[in-house]
């Protein structure tokens, strides 16, 4: 049987190179390169009731709609990645008077990021294609998560992390057992070293925006989404309008990605509109899709949501079609806004990072400035688990109360 | 319909009392309640085959062998809880000898911790009593999940917890918007203080050990650990050896009731052996069972296991019985135990907090002393996430090196 996996197109030249041809971005010009499938060949054998039943409760029931084959790792957290779940928070969608508001939480993923999807898939490709060390720049989630999946099918994993990462993201790549490298740089110089040193040592290289398989991992959120919100919805004619939030630039176009493979298929009648959100310290992406330009000018990022906190973001080119071939926009918040956001989110009982926060931070912007109208379907994506950052929740709230172990202490402090 | 909650039974005199007569332990003699359900007509009404069917992918799947009606919150993290990952890490159970070794990972619940079970639950029935605030004194955990789970259905929540818990913990506190009162004193002062300010205020107390909806919300890892495992045992003539942490004693005591219920109606023909395990630094349960003895004396626990540190556990009656009773025992580690067990969990992908890896370790121990035999199948319950406490974390593994952006420091290192 013909590999469902058909070829790569580079996203800026169109060029296609066959799977076997080239590993990460386009040889001609460096742009990121698309997976197709093939489409007519999947339409011919499956529909969407031919899933894999539950509890098959993780991304790899899409494995049909995925460019790698049997991914392996049984009974180990690879094969947990993904199908998180989606709330619906009714009491903030009251408070911002929004008819429809979804959130899916990423939270409950093996490494508690949004970033297993690409890493359990970049795994899977590795083993696929041989490669014994899979290597990663990351601010920390997706070099936990490429820890966590490597660590659980016992496959060596490299991991350059700026020094600057927060300690709990550090924590994590070393108890997953993950050769870590601090680098004494910013992430852009972890990243570069991180090729560099691919080449010198024939590593494989999971980096965002540089090999093809993270948006195919990261795709699986939108199939999610389809399955756990779009086929449900009981008006299907106004699109579903989707916040995400934004550094790379790869989460977006992974998204954007699923949901095109969808309509591809003829399963999705009506794209949803997807609005990126960039913190206003880490803007790259929004600057240029403001202007109605392709080419991404570096920022100096600073921010404190530090997973979405870039210089040069490495997908900006898809990302910025994701909200313009869609119908969607870039919204950029400060970062007291992505506070506000986490205190928001925890109120109803989620707790994100301020990068997963930072989505629900441009919906309050966007119901203020109704850039989304009120019956528009909503659905926030938060990418993380609030524990990887506890230092920015603290900010988000005011200090709790000690006081001594008697009763009167109480009922000064209740009354 | 009759209520499927036909009574409680105190632990120690065997007491019953109708389910409006009391609230937590027992009048007479202070001992926990257990829960009996009516299950002649559960027997009568339903089959194992009969439960919803996923996606209910959660604890609520067992709402019919649970002392609630409908618990309400759809939609949100509420209905999360529960039905959380077993692995099967092949590369453990063989270092170990082991011909079958399954982890329980409870990090995936909403607040990332096997407390969620007991505060869903908790907040069901507070709902169902008409109880407006609900209390608890938390080390960290339960007031977590007490908090996000009020967090979820807008129920009120008030923590006390030491002032000494991990930051992580108490900004999860702060975060699902609970009162948090900070106790300048031991967890023992803040679980006493908190049953003073319940009686005080008129509160509903969620109070582990105390409260006897805790050991029922609990009771659903036994009920996922029979579907998920039991059920699927290849050779079921060797009962499952069951390992879990244990500081007060009420998450043994509720696995254990969970397995009684499953082997009362019948579904459940060889009960597990269930083996608690202890930091030899907070051992007051594992003590007293080795004296023979049910009469728990309190200890001064000093262990960096802070979720079982506890210097008097208030479930210690039926903790030692769940042992007992089904041919199990108690073990005890040391600390530096507890920090191996946890790397050694992290190198398969699963990153536990100190307390959770205290059933690893105490594992390591029991095939050392041969305490298992090496074809005894054996499941290890992983209690909570290791982001829940990154200090620990960071004690367990070497520190990674520091390294100049250059491609020579890269060399440097990696040879």
């Amino acid at each position: 049987m013909k590999h469902k996996f058909s070829h790569y197109t580079c996203s800026l030249c169109g060029a296609d190179y066959a799977p076997e041809e080239v590993t990460y971005t386009c040889p001609k010009d460096g742009g990121n390169l698309n997976v197709s499938l093939d489409y007519q060949s999947l339409k011919d054998r499956f529909s969407p009731d031919h899933f894999m039943p539950l509890p098959e409760a993780s991304l790899w029931r899409y494995l049909n709609l995925l460019p790698v084959q049997d991914p392996g790792g049984i009974g180990t957290p690879l094969r947990r990645a993904g199908w998180t779940p989606v709330y619906k928070p009714m009491r903030l969608a009251e408070k911002l008077g929004l008819r429809n508001l979804w959130v899916k939480d990423e939270s409950p993923n093996p490494t508690a990021s949004f970033k297993d999807r690409a890493s359990a898939i970049v795994v899977a490709r590795a083993a696929e294609i041989g490669a014994e060390i899979i290597v990663a720049a990351s601010t920390g989630n997706a070099g936990a998560a490429l820890a966590g999946m490597a660590a659980a099918v016992g496959a060596k994993a490299v991991i350059f992390a700026p020094r600057t990462a927060p300690p709990a993201k550090i924590a994590q790549l070393l108890v997953f057992g993950a050769r870590v490298l601090l680098v004494d740089g910013t992430y852009d110089q972890a990243f570069d070293l991180s090729i560099e040193a691919t080449q010198e040592f024939g590593w494989y290289n999971r980096n965002t925006g540089f090999n093809p398989f993270t948006a195919e991992g990261k795709k699986t959120a939108a199939l999610e989404i389809w399955e756990q919100v779009i086929r449900r919805m009981p008006n299907k004619e106004k699109p579903l309008t989707i916040f995400i939030p934004v550094g790379d630039g790869n989460i977006i176009s992974g998204v954007h990605k699923g949901f095109k493979d969808l309509h591809t298929l003829g399963w999705l009648a009506h794209m949803p509109r997807i609005i990126g959100v960039q913190s206003e310290g880490s803007a790259a992406i929004a600057n240029t899709f403001h202007q109605g330009d392709e080419q991404i000018m570096p920022v100096q990022a600073n921010t404190l949501a530090d997973s979405i906190s870039v210089d040069l973001p490495r997908d900006g080119v898809r990302a910025i079609r994701a909200a313009r071939e869609t119908g969607g926009t870039y919204i950029t918040v400060p970062d007291d806004a992505i506070l506000y956001a986490i205190a928001e989110l925890g109120r109803v009982g989620i707790f994100a990072e301020p990068a997963a926060a930072t989505a629900y931070a441009g919906l309050v912007k966007a119901v203020k400035e109704e850039t989304v109208a009120l019956d528009d379907p909503v659905l926030v994506l938060s990418t993380g688990s609030g524990l990887k950052d506890v230092k920015a929740a603290m900010q988000a709230v005011a200090e709790a109360p000690v006081i001594e172990p008697i009763l009167d202490a109480v009922k000064k402090v209740i009354q």
